[in-house]
């Protein structure tokens, strides 16, 4: 299924006892179809306030359901801020975590004296001056295969934090907003969140796009930027072979 | 004040004890500037759910403070769902409501089976077929001045029912968007919903362009379509001679 949400009410995908999350929603429309509650394999667990238009997730049952039945039933059960906006028959091992080649997120910031008020659920409101031509400095030098442990949050460390960047856009979109794009093989916990956090270190002066080499090099979560706030961040797409 | 406001969280424009209102937070944060609550006086009452981008408010004060400050110190104090975008000095005698020569509400309609997830909170979602043609058909019978009794819904009645409006505009816009552009003299409980729940009649098909021209003439509610729900509707502009 390919997924699209407003995290906004959610305690993000993953399922938690007792807390609205996406994938417990998921779980819980599926249910009544399949005659069974299944489990429901996300690609990317976003976390609370973060958005998708391009989640994919996956789940096994042994009913014999056409995949457009089970996306119309799917969406009229489902709560308006989250629709399906595909389902496939995949093979039974298809994994779409561990099978997913790459992802892209984007990150909305605001840059306006004026508040974003629509926009404010989906977008960093950035108040003060952020210069582009030095974050993209910055954000060339993250672009290739590093080592990105101090861009990792603690939670839920990985055996290796070596991932590659396929491209980090800095662009002005839809005034007064720019738009961080992020194309990578995997992600580690929080990344591209840090990652945004430190490009605006570089933006808004405080640091030179070089610095972003030392906080690669030091391989600790302090030498980075702030985390950025959830809301600004949405899950576009997963590519798959 | 011009202002602007995501109505969401309120429960509209007008101050009722207990309940977040768009008047009540306005006035709650003018307080401490002003050293006194004063009354707000706004140009239009808009409903729960219901968003401005060009609300025009009022209030009085001895106080000499620039214009300039008063802005500034509002919109750090406001919410982030309020914005106040402009403040200026008018005479003492300035009523926003009475001396308003016009107003425009634009109303914004969803047309897709597919949901509009982050517009979910400013449109009205309509899944079956909608015909533009009719629609601007009826929406011209309604142009000019006629009693609009029929359009007002039961709550704060009027002296007189008759009112002028300048054009009804139905446009696609950002689609699958369709805009209704509603600009007039003045406005009854609930008309512009209402005028919009009429004509999604007749762009639905369930009735010819010319049946609202019988709707004007019964001066009965009963006789028009459903009233529209709130989220759809924005007050764009008030304008002043």
């Amino acid at each position: 299924m390919t997924v699209r949400y407003d995290g906004t009410a959610y305690h993000g995908w993953q399922e938690q006892p007792g807390l609205p999350t996406v994938q417990g929603t998921l779980a819980d429309a599926l249910a009544p179809l399949l005659g069974h509650r299944p489990a429901v394999d996300g690609a990317g667990r976003t976390d609370a306030g973060v958005h998708a238009l391009g989640q994919v997730a996956a789940f096994s049952t042994q009913r014999d359901i056409a995949p457009g039945r089970i996306q119309a039933a799917l969406n009229s059960r489902l709560p308006d801020d989250i629709a399906v906006a595909e389902v496939t028959d995949v093979p039974e091992a298809f994994d779409p975590t561990r099978d997913a080649a790459g992802k892209h997120y984007r990150y909305r910031l605001w840059r306006s004296e004026a508040k974003p008020l629509f926009a404010a659920r989906y977008v960093w409101h950035w108040h003060r001056p952020l210069d582009l031509g030095p974050m993209r400095d910055a954000a060339a030098r993250l672009v290739g295969t590093h080592d990105f442990k101090s861009l990792e949050s603690r939670g839920n460390r990985r055996a290796t934090t070596v991932r590659t960047l396929f491209r980090v856009d800095v662009a002005e979109a839809d005034p007064p907003e720019v738009h961080v794009d992020v194309e990578g093989d995997g992600f580690l916990y929080r990344m591209v969140r840090n990652l945004v956090g430190t490009l605006v270190e570089v933006g808004r002066g405080h640091r030179p796009p070089q610095w972003v080499d030392e906080v690669l090099a030091a391989r600790d979560r302090t030498a980075a930027g702030p985390c950025a706030p959830p809301q600004g961040l949405c899950l576009m797409s997963v590519t798959y072979e």
